[in-house]
């Protein structure tokens, strides 16, 4: 309750570094996490999984099962009946599956869930969930891209060729003349492995049967309450009014928690069937094996230049391996739509073809995660970059500087049919450029490089999408189109303000920036500002957060609300103050005259006053609103740039300097904006050098611990320098344009870029680049 | 979840007899009341109370308590450092007074709380209790109206003579002249005696530090949940957005709840302190010795009337016996000021005088109890009105007829300046003696007589004013002048509206009542409106369930809040069925364009795309909408009628016959009107016959159990019949008027003049009537 936080320069909060509100309980340990909650008669579940990769599932035996000490029930998908999971795209290239909640006559990956059994402990649990035969008979797994469009068997009788999309959304007709006649032709392959989000807290769900509200209360380590809650009601047949979900805090998302899990459903029917509560918390096994997984794509490209350089065209083959199942509700379309939808990133191309493919396989079901296929695309636009510069014997910088749009072509509107709000896409790659020559590592570079060492410069530059309103989803056409959110302000008498909103931060800081967005329109401080959310019960609909939406949509929701409820606090003073509300300043904490210092007096007495005398206000005591928000969408840009050294022997990676220039617009809070970038900054080298989901040739995944799945820690992280520039959006309230994915997305490249410069080659195209492939172009 | 209940017979909702949808939970034992409720490692917690009426209090020795096993602390005043409740009225005749949390250099009543005690259950928190030793050097005690009055010792130092208020509040200079020229002039003096609400859950609450959100959640057994948040704050220093207040399912209030309790606070504050939740359920003793008490009253009266009945005037001094404390937030000038401001009831006097007191005495603190003064005031009247007509030779009916403001005198504004909506005063007195005659009373009253049997009719007539918004308050001054009610409303994805409200009902049926409000302006079935209440941070400000206010105050807020959903849901329709908003009809679960019931569509279908295809929308998506309703008061009315027999022998009154003809105009639930009245008659009737709370000289309570405070059973209460009349309030958004409390205010006057009746006197005035004193008229 202390008043940590001081205005921002400007005499603001938004652009104050307001240490974040939640760091407060989350570092003292008074975080409430849904592995923190077991309320009296709490059972536990586990679940009995396909130990194959494909197959035909008969009968399920739970005999065994039920018989361990401690079991209290055990269910198969015949007991629970559940409606699956259906994910839909409306478009006619579009082939619908449905992702069983336990695996009926098939099972499609390992790890797929098969029965449910609840116990008194956990213990109990896992060991039923040992118990339980299932009675499969095994068949030929498709375990990859090349074997899943080879004639291979069909995961699913109704998608045909293991084709769940096939889509082209660019068709210019004349591209092939023009990559025919032109001075460079690029024709390359570029592939990204699989991996897992790996939040700190995996999956987790507590779900209880409220026998008086007749209502289903589950708490989910979620992203997106209310379409959790819209999954457990379709599958369960309630309406959404019988089901509430409650996300508690939530120890970080990444994508993995923006959609609905199959034991997430599983374990809300059995609190219903039982009611009683029931718990599970997923294993670092399981959220390894049977969680969603993303980016494992391959891109078959061909790209044109002229000879000064300047992109002409590109035509791409995209193809996205995304599992088993359509997740949802983003479908299994979300990777190809996106990678095809974005790839020109923040290029002047002129010629665009792609053709995108969802392909199933039998591997664990894939999801958004942090950057969704746009750390993929700025790989493989800047892997072309550096490949034409090379060609062409242009500097890497200068061949971007000829291709990127710049400042005033915005708004500009490319192949792709989109608008590009304004940023400083040219302006973020010369301070980089000139930040790393500052400091002398071109100079460090050649010098080490005439010494035998192996150092490279690698830039990427990237412009990302964010702010995910209505329009953007609209061109997926998904079934469910995702859009506005919504926000509640009310103002208590101690004139502290409550807001709710349906964005779900699980790391992001909302609780803070949102609190300074509102702060600024009521003149308080943001200690004085409560953000409530994630709790479908109170309001604040809402599609969640992901999609580097959340302060844009929900926090232009919330601003929108906090003007309607200055204008209320403006009309009740009025009366105090014997003043038009026109000439009314909120600030400080005071209502005042505006030119007037004298007549003023605290918002907190008017909000008293409002509670305990509304006579003295005619009728303006309501202090409370409510405002939706759907904006079009943002692009944020950045550059990254990072050297390299390459160790000769070990084909290690070292990462000497990071650097990153970013322009998210209006900066809410420093430190949130320069946190997310380093965290994602992380996860992006983390894609580049580290980690990779791997299954073996039967569909069995051999990346199943941490042991064998590379995390990065901080001896692999460097210091990162974050660089801003700001350029305020007009597609937001507040000039913010969406940050969280950004690191990620612009590292990969980046550092790829240095290992091929500092291997003084040009055909390292995958990510992650592994040491032996290292070794194997320096030898 | 099954749809049990039918269209009203004018096709609406308000109307019908709707089964109350609470009832289902509450009667299968699905309730959730605050004794349910034991987080892990709750505390239980005991009062030590003062055993004596008036004492200097010395030191508190916690020492031996905190000594015996199980016990965790112990606190006396000193220990807590609380701020006591001090409620204020802007009159110079209110002299304040500040009721300690725990007793601090004195104490006042016996019962009153000296320390708290609490431990790990609640057998080891009594005995603690028992083992605190407090220094009292006891007083003298003031233990009746004439010894506070008669110069005894004072009972706070600030309170000379032992009043807090002394108002004349009505003095018209005439009345003198007029009652001196009168031919009839009535000198008597009425009492009422004390008593305590009763209610079937006593108080109770659970208070619990949230470590995360960093706010005291305290559940309170209470009819006012916004004004306990707002008292805990006030004495534990905290402002109101740390303390978050929830009622739960809540057994009956009657007024006693609707008042901050020092225990609730004590047990807050010791939360507070331990981080550790602390829960407290009041036994009965605490109840009918520590808790409110209500209506020990008397008056003196000099009426006058003309030849033909007419009443001329009235001069009255009230004194009202309101204990030691003055009680939070109402004050201790709520029986006095509403007896003086509302003597008067339905009839047409003409010239008033009325000085009103509240006199301190060292016993229990008072507080509102169902009805406020009016069945004082009612009984008052109606002997008034009785004896009248004994002296000058008229019926009882006829005097009254010649009295009552009748049809066309409506809006009609009296000696008090309050007007009056229309209510049907004469026709319900009408009405009420056609159904006595028909069935045949009063000849068989006249047989019975006859046979020497002691049969008495008794008629009451009353006005109540109800509705208690912003404007009725402010005649009372109060610092804390309540008022409005908020609502806000919102409709999910399967068409499922959620209402919030202020009023927090506690057995009055408003999840039923209210949803049938907002059923109608949405073309809902009232199963689709859930109405939630009672929880400070879900929303909807208000000033809670008391004063016959929730329907009108809280049921107007949540209609307007559900007309201006229906106006967004018409917008959002509008697209989608291409047809003006205003052309567009809600009912039956579909919009329809009026005249064409082939364009129609599901509202829960408006409702999906709302959420989910906004796209189709044009931005008219957002569901949800708050409004706020401050009402000027109506006034309801009823006749009762009874026929007694009184047993010469014991002096036991039967109740033959009990007829009420109520009109609280627009009747939202014929069944919850019915069961109120029914109910509140029951409390009349105690109040008439049984119940007294009663201490000896020394301020010890003698009726500290239930076999010495004579609640009457299914014995002795008689079956009622409710007849309606219906005219619409103009001071209402749905027409009815607040009728929560007419049952009891009606019955004291007409089962005591049935008394007199059956007696053949006219000097019984006194409630209860005893029958050692029935016995004494009758000898």
């Amino acid at each position: 309750m202390t008043r940590e936080a001081a205005l921002g320069p400007d005499g603001r909060w938004i652009g104050a570094a307001v240490p974040r509100k939640e760091d407060r309980r989350l570092l003292q340990g008074r975080g409430r996490f849904v592995g923190d909650l077991a309320p009296p008669g709490t059972l536990y579940a586990a679940f009995a999984r396909s130990p194959v990769a494909a197959g035909t599932l008969g009968s399920v035996d739970l005999t065994a099962a039920r018989a361990v000490p401690g079991v209290v029930a055990a269910f198969a998908a015949a007991d629970l009946a559940l409606a699956g999971l259906r994910a839909v795209l409306e478009r006619p290239e579009f082939r619908p599956s449905t992702m069983p909640i336990l695996a009926e006559d098939a099972v499609r990956h390992v790890a797929e869930p098969v029965a449910v059994v609840v116990a008194e402990d956990a213990y109990a649990a896992e060991d039923g969930a040992e118990a339980v035969i299932a009675d499969i008979e095994p068949g030929t797994a498709v375990s990859s891209l090349r074997q899943a469009l080879d004639a291979a068997p069909q995961v699913h009788d109704g998608v045909a060729g293991n084709i769940f999309v096939d889509l082209t959304m660019f068709d210019d007709p004349e591209i092939d003349a023009v990559v025919d006649a032109a001075p460079l032709v690029l024709t390359e392959t570029f592939t990204s492995g699989r991996l897992a989000a790996l939040p700190m807290e995996g999956r987790a769900c507590l779900a209880e049967w409220s026998d008086r509200d007749e209502q289903l209360v589950v708490h989910v380590s979620t992203q997106v309450p209310h379409q959790v809650r819209t999954a457990i009601a379709t599958s369960l047949g309630l309406p959404e009014s019988r089901v509430r979900v409650v996300a508690p805090d939530v120890g970080g998302g990444f994508g993995l928690k923006c959609v609905a899990g199959r034991e997430e459903i599983a374990v809300a029917a059995v609190a219903h069937r039982l009611r009683r509560p029931v718990k599970w918390v997923e294993d670092r096994q399981e959220n390894l094996t049977a969680a969603f997984h993303a980016r494992e794509q391959e891109y078959d490209i061909r790209a044109a230049f002229d000879a000064d350089g300047r992109i002409l065209a590109v035509d791409a083959d995209i193809r996205c391996d995304v599992g088993a199942y359509s997740a949802f509700p983003f479908t299994s379309g979300v990777e190809p739509l996106m990678a095809a939808t974005e790839l020109p990133g923040p290029y002047k191309l002129r010629h665009y073809r792609a053709r995108s493919r969802a392909v199933a396989t039998n591997k664990a079901p894939t999801a958004p995660y942090r950057g969704v296929s746009r750390p993929q695309i700025t790989f493989v636009m800047e892997r072309l970059m550096d490949k034409a510069a090379a060609r062409l014997g242009f500097d890497p910088a200068e061949i971007r500087r000829r291709n990127l749009i710049v400042k005033d072509e915005f708004p500009y509107t490319g192949v792709t049919g989109i608008t590009y709000d304004p940023g400083s896409y040219r302006e973020s790659l010369d301070l980089a450029t000139e930040r790393l020559r500052a400091e002398g590592w071109y100079a460090r570079r050649d010098a080490a490089r005439a010494e035998g060492r192996l150092v490279g410069i690698g830039l990427s530059c990237f412009s990302e999408r964010t702010a995910y309103g209505t329009p953007a989803f609209m061109q997926r056409r998904m079934a469910m189109t995702p859009g506005y959110d919504v926000s509640h302000i009310r103002m208590d008498p101690s004139g502290t303000v409550f807001v709710t909103t349906g964005t779900a931060s699980h790391g992001q800081g909302h609780e803070t920036t949102f609190a300074q967005i509102v702060a600024d329109q009521l003149g308080l401080h943001p200690d004085d500002v409560r953000i409530r959310q994630g709790d479908t019960d109170v309001g604040g609909y809402g599609w969640g957060t992901f999609a580097s939406r959340s302060v844009v949509v929900g926090g232009g929701a919330a601003r929108r609300a906090a003007v309607l409820l200055a204008e209320r606090v403006r009309r009740a003073a009025g009366h105090l103050l014997e003043a038009d509300p026109g000439d009314l300043v909120l600030a400080g904490g005071a209502v005042a005259v505006r030119g007037v210092p004298a007549a003023s007096m605290p918002i907190a007495e008017v909000a008293r006053i409002a509670h305990f005398q509304s006579y003295r206000l005619n009728g303006d005591h309501l202090l409370e609103a409510s405002a939706s928000y759907d904006p079009p969408g943002t692009f944020s840009n950045a550059t990254h740039a990072v050297v390299v050294e390459l160790d000769p022997g070990t084909g290690r990676t070292r990462i000497l300097r990071y650097i990153v220039v970013e322009d998210c617009g209006v900066i809410i809070n420093p430190l949130v904006v320069d946190g997310q970038v380093r965290g994602g900054v992380a996860q992006g080298i983390a894609a580049a050098l580290y980690e990779q989901i791997r299954y073996d040739e039967g569909g069995q995944p051999v990346t199943a611990t941490l042991m064998d799945y590379l995390v990065p820690t901080a001896t692999e992280i460097p210091p990162i320098e974050v660089l801003h520039l700001e350029t305020p959006s007009s597609h937001s309230e507040t000039g913010a344009k969406g940050m969280g994915e950004g690191g990620t997305i612009g590292a990969p490249a980046a550092v790829v870029n240095a290992v091929n410069d500092a291997a003084g080659t040009q055909v390292l195209d995958t990510i992650p680049v592994r040491p032996e492939q290292i070794l194997g172009v320096l030898t």
